[in-house]
């Protein structure tokens, strides 16, 4: 993979880390983590969430390339763990960008 | 912006984002959130992360999209205000799959 | 309630939050909180622990007594929701301390 | 220390933290803590905090006990770390204690 398809990294990564799913503990870290299952999945995310938060506070843009790349990465594998695909986010952002402007705010409101 | 342009909306959604720096914060939810400054902003990722851990525990997936989105899109934000580009994440998620398989797990170990 | 009273500041203050199980969610924030459930509870606990977060990293000492108390507030609102009662965790505290030394990081361990 | 001495459980555990400072890292899990930083410290808490989510939200009121004792814990080394004193943190619960009812929720918005 080239760093310049960058429009398609995430979802040749997603790709690869649901064909992992059901794959050799001892072979892959993602196999690894859907065997724990989903609590042990969304606790990694919360993990990265904080070092990105560190990272961005006190670490440098460097560092917050790093977090960030690995808080994508275990947010992959909790969509691939809840049946959710990357083009099921991107519409979901699609769509609110349609919302434009004065009404953005309230769009995000719950 | 249409959905199936699905490997572009980040890095549009991005653009947007980033041209708000400096917007006025009474017209644009985007252009607050910058001038609340990034301890609001980190804030408001660890918020979105929790959520999106609460969905994924109890709430179904369509949930796990919706905040999904709503955690993506204020990692975006946090991007813009440390100066870090789409591009450059997606070059470390790249690089770090060229190593693969038995490697994995200790490239991701800190 | 007294500040030097302060080894009972925590069983005091749960057990105002555990009368207000029930209440009406008009008069009180807690009674609120207990009315929207668990999720919304456990959420805004993940949003405290960020905010002290924050103002360790960034804020100075005031701000983490200040973030520390929301922290321990919606910490004993998750307790009075769950069944868990302050002594519960005094003990598993005290349980733990018994463990000393070279032992200790083994029993955090999980 | 005895259970049953609860109120002072949480005093008597930040005392022996606070000792631990500038203790041998090798010796010490808590020494160890200190010796990473505040960085390292905050990140536990993140972790701690999104533990404690997931225990109450899938796993009953006994790992709720667990990892709230762990959340407890790494939150006096974070006030240790910040000089933070348990007291200081009773006086602020206590002092928003003695406004009641009605102005409880305003009492707590930012």
């Amino acid at each position: 993979m080239m760093a310049s398809d960058n429009g398609k990294v995430l979802e040749e990564l997603f790709e690869i880390i649901a064909g992992r799913k059901g794959g050799d503990p001892e072979k892959s870290y993602t196999a690894k983590l859907f065997a724990r299952g989903r609590n042990k999945i969304v606790q990694k995310l919360g993990e990265e969430a904080v070092e990105t938060v560190v990272a961005a506070l006190t670490e440098g843009s460097e560092r917050v390339v790093s977090e960030s790349a690995d808080l994508l990465y275990h947010l992959l594998v909790l969509w691939a763990d809840c049946g959710v695909k990357p083009v099921d986010v991107w519409a979901e952002l699609a769509r609110r960008q349609g919302i434009s402007g004065i009404d953005e705010k309230k769009s995000r409101k719950k």
